[in-house]
C-alpha cells in the first residue's frame, strides 16, 4: 500500500483497487452459492456481554455509544453495544434467535466488515472484511461437514488471483487427548503456548510449558514432538501412534483428522497439510481447526481460518454445533495490491463515451446511450460539446476504450461511428446492434502472470 | 416486519428476505455501472470533528471507543471517532484526500451501512443500508449532471420490484431568491419551516414564519404560495413568475429546475414533479434538491434523496462541487417485505441435492456435484445415506427443486437419474451435460404482481 490513508488501520481503496476487491468478493459469493450457501448479514453491533462470552478479546473491542447519551445513567456492561470483531459470534447469536425460521443443517455465507481495536500493522487492520461460510446443525452435525467445508474453501481460494496456498489442518481432540495422555491436564494452557511456536521457537515454548504449567522436561518434549508432525497425507497417524500415547480422545481426533486430510489431499493434492502445531487461539473450537497460508507469504499470517465448535450457539435447551471457515478478504486484497498480483483491465465500468457534436445533441446522445445500455454496454455521455480531441482525451484519461460519434446530415438523417481509441480504428456502427468485443465489455481483473 | 429482532432499530433478514435485499443491491449496482459509476467504499468511522461540520445532527451520532481506552486521557472531540451517518460526508472527505489519484468529473457509487442513534420507528432504523451515486468535479461541475443523475435514478428505481414512484425536485436558488425577493433574509430559517409543511400544515407554518422570523402575514402568505406550486412539466415557471417576484437568483433557479424537469419529464413521463415545497434538511445543498416517494406510500417518507452541493468537499485551495442521490435501501426492502411486494422463487441457491446411495458413495457424489457446479449449477451433497424418502424430504424442506440419484450396477457402471420433486417426474441425466431449466437455475426475485 504505497498510498497512505488518513486513519491508520482503516484501509480505503482507490476505484481501480476496489475493482480487485470486488472481484475477490464476487468470486467468493459465486463459489459459496454454487455450494448451496445462503447469504445473510448480521448487524454490526452486539451487546458487550455477548461478545465477551468468547473471552480473551476484551481489549480489542470497540464500544459504541450515542454522543449525547445520558451520562448519569450509563447502560450496564451487558447491555452496552460494541462492534463485532468476527462473524462467528454474531452468526451463533443469529441462529439461536431465528432457530424456528431456519432449516437445518443451515448453510450460510456472510461477507461483512469487522472491527478490532488492535495496533495496526502490515496485514492487520482495525477495520477489515471477512467472508465466512458455516454449517450448523440442530442438536447434531455430521462430521462429514468438516471435510466438505475444507473442500469448499479450496475451491473458492483456487479461483482467486493469489499464489498457491496450503490449508493446514489439526484437531483439538487429537491434541487434548495427547496432552492428557502424557499427564498434562491444562490442555488450554498447552495449546496457548504451542500457538507461539512459530513466533518464539521450541526452546522458549518448552521453557514456558515447564515454568507456567509445571510440565516435566519429558512432557514438554513430547508435546513439542507432537507439534512437529506435518504430513501431506494420512501418514501422520502412524507418526503419532509411534509416540506411544493412547487415549480415547486422541484416537477420535486421529480418525477425524485423517478423514479431512485423506479426502482433501485426494481431491486437491498438495493443498492440504496435517499440521499438528496448529492451535488457533479461540476458545470455542472443539475439534477440527484450520488455517491457510500463501506459499512464500507465510509471514502474512493465516488468510483463511476456522474450525468446529460444538456449543458456541446454544440456548439453555438447544445446541447448534457448527463448523466454519473465514477468509480474511482485506488481508488478501492488501497483499494482492501491494505485490501487484492482479489488476483490473481498466479503471472504470464505462466501455463507451458517447460524445456530443453540439450542445443541443445531449438528449439525442442519451438515446444512443440508452440503446447501448439496454444490451449491457456501460456508457457515459459527454457533459459538454468540447472539441472532439478534448472529448477523446477525456475518455483516454479515464481508460474508456471506445468513443461514439453521431453526425446529423443536412437532410436530418443520423449516422453513427465508433472509434477504438487504443488502435485509432474508426468504423460505422448501429446503436441498436453494436456491442464491443467481449473482453472490453467490462473491466476484468487478471492475475499479473496471466 | 412480523418477526421481532432482538435489538430495536437494527433489522436483520432471514435468508429468503436477504435474497430480496441482494436483488435490490444487484439491480442498483448493475444500473450504476451501466451508467459509468465506479464502486468505492469508505471506512465506517469518521472523526467527530468531520461529522459535525454538517451541523444539526450531533444528537444522532454513535461515538466509537476502545473498551480499554485510557480513561484518564480521552481523545479530544475532533480526533474521536464516530460511525458515519450518511455516505456523502465520507465521500467528500475521500475525494479531498485522494484528489490527486482520481479522474474528474469523478462518478462513484457506494453501497454501505450507515448508523444514526435516532428513536427507531417504522421506516427509520438505527443501522441501515444506503446506495449512493455522486458526480464531483474539480473546481466546477456542469449543471447537466443535475439532469443526468435524476435520469440514472429513474432508470434504477424503475427496475426494482416497487410501486410507481415520483421524483420531486426543487431548487434552493429558486426558493432563496424568492424569499430574498419578498424581503425575508433568513432563507435557511424559512426553509426549515417550509420543511414542516407536510407534518404541521400551512397555518402553523405561517404562524411560525411570523413568530420566529418576524415575517409579515403577506410575506408568510407569499412563501406558502410558492410552496404550493407543483407541476409535472415546466409550467411551474409561469406560476412562479405570476407571483411577481424578480431576483437574479430566483431566475437562475427557475432555469435550472426547468432544465431538470423538462428533460426528465420528456424522457420518463409521469415520474417527475417540480415540487416547490421540497426543502431537504441538510445545510450543504446549494441548488437542485431531490426526494422520492412511492405512490400510495407517501407516509414512508423519501426513499431516494439528494441534491447539488457546491462546497462540501473542499480543501483550503480546491473545491469539488458535486451532485448526488441516495437510495434508502433498508427502507425500501422493509416495505417490500412487510407488504409482500416481491419474493424469491426459493429460499436457497441450491438447485440440486446430490443424494447418497450408501455412506461410501459420498466422494463419488462430490464428483457429480463438481461436474454440475462447473456449469454453474448450484448443488449440495447429502451428508448421510438416509433412506431416499428422507433425503427427498430434506430437499423439499429446503426448497431445492431437484434430487440427483446415482446407482452403481453390479458390473460397476454408474447410471444417473434426476427427479423434479415438485412434479415427481424422474429421468436419466448425464452429470457432464444436464442443466436445469433456466428459471430453476438460481432463485429469482419476482414482484408479487408478476
Amino acid at each position: 500500500m504505497a498510498r497512505k490513508t488518513s486513519l491508520s488501520g482503516f484501509p480505503e481503496w482507490l476505484p481501480e483497487e476496489r475493482l480487485v476487491e470486488l472481484h475477490v468478493l464476487d468470486v467468493l459469493r459465486e463459489t459459496f452459492e454454487l455450494h448451496g450457501f445462503s447469504s445473510i448479514e448480521t448487524r454490526a453491533v452486539e451487546t458487550v456481554g455477548q461478545l465477551l462470552r468468547k473471552g480473551e478479546i476484551d481489549k480489542e473491542v470497540y464500544v459504541v455509544s450515542r454522543l449525547q447519551e445520558d451520562e448519569d445513567a450509563p447502560e450496564k456492561d451487558d447491555a452496552r453495544l460494541a462492534l463485532h470483531f468476527d462473524l462467528t459470534v454474531p452468526f451463533a447469536r443469529y441462529v439461536v434467535e431465528n432457530g424456528g425460521h431456519l432449516t437445518f443443517p443451515f448453510r450460510r455465507y456472510q461477507m461483512q466488515k469487522v472491527w478490532r481495536g488492535e495496533r495496526p500493522q502490515e496485514g492487520r487492520a482495525r477495520e477489515f472484511t471477512q467472508a465466512d461460510i458455516d454449517v450448523v446443525g440442530d442438536g447434531a452435525l455430521p462430521f462429514r461437514y468438516d471435510v466438505e467445508l475444507a473442500l469448499v474453501m479450496i475451491d473458492a481460494l483456487s479461483k482467486l488471483p493469489i499464489p498457491p496456498f496450503v490449508l493446514r489442518v489439526n484437531n483439538r481432540k487429537l491434541a487434548e487427548g495427547f496432552y492428557r495422555g502424557i499427564g498434562l491436564q491444562d490442555t488450554a494452557g498447552v495449546l496457548r503456548n504451542i500457538d507461539k511456536l512459530e513466533k518464539i521457537g521450541p526452546e522458549k515454548v518448552a521453557q514456558a510449558l515447564c515454568d507456567e504449567l509445571g510440565a516435566s522436561p519429558e512432557q514438554a518434549r513430547a508435546a513439542l514432538q507432537l507439534a512437529s508432525i506435518r504430513t501431506e497425507d494420512t501418514s501422520f497417524v502412524e507418526q503419532v501412534r509411534a509416540l506411544g500415547v493412547n487415549t480415547q480422545l486422541l484416537e477420535e481426533g486421529l480418525q477425524e483428522l485423517a478423514e479431512v486430510v485423506g479426502e482433501a489431499s485426494r481431491r486437491a493434492p498438495g493443498t492440504v497439510v496435517a499440521d499438528l502445531s496448529i492451535a488457533r487461539g479461540l476458545d470455542y473450537y472443539t475439534g477440527t481447526v484450520y488455517e491457510t497460508v500463501l506459499v512464500g507469504h507465510e509471514q502474512l499470517g493465516s488468510v483463511c481460518s476456522g474450525g468446529r465448535y460444538e456449543s458456541l450457539a446454544s440456548t439453555g435447551k438447544k445446541t447448534y454445533p457448527g463448523v466454519g471457515l473465514s477468509v480474511g478478504v482485506t488481508r488478501l486484497v492488501s497483499r494482492i495490491l501491494s505485490q501487484g498480483m492482479a489488476e483490473a483491465s481498466r479503471k472504470v465500468p464505462t466501455a463507451v463515451l458517447v460524445s456530443l457534436v453540439d450542445e443541443e445533441s445531449w438528449s439525442q446522445a442519451q438515446d444512443v446511450a440508452g440503446q447501448l445500455r439496454a444490451r449491457g454496454v456501460a456508457c457515459e455521455v459527454s457533459a459538454s460539446a468540447a472539441k472532439f480531441g478534448k472529448q477523446i482525451r477525456y475518455a483516454e484519461r479515464r481508460g474508456i476504450p471506445f468513443v461514439w460519434f453521431t453526425v446529423r446530415a443536412e437532410d436530418g438523417t443520423l449516422s453513427h461511428e465508433v472509434k477504438d481509441i487504443r488502435s485509432g480504428e474508426q468504423f460505422s456502427a448501429d446503436p441498436a446492434t453494436w456491442t464491443p468485443p467481449a473482453e472490453d465489455l467490462r473491466p476484468v481483473v487478471r492475475s499479473a502472470g496471466a
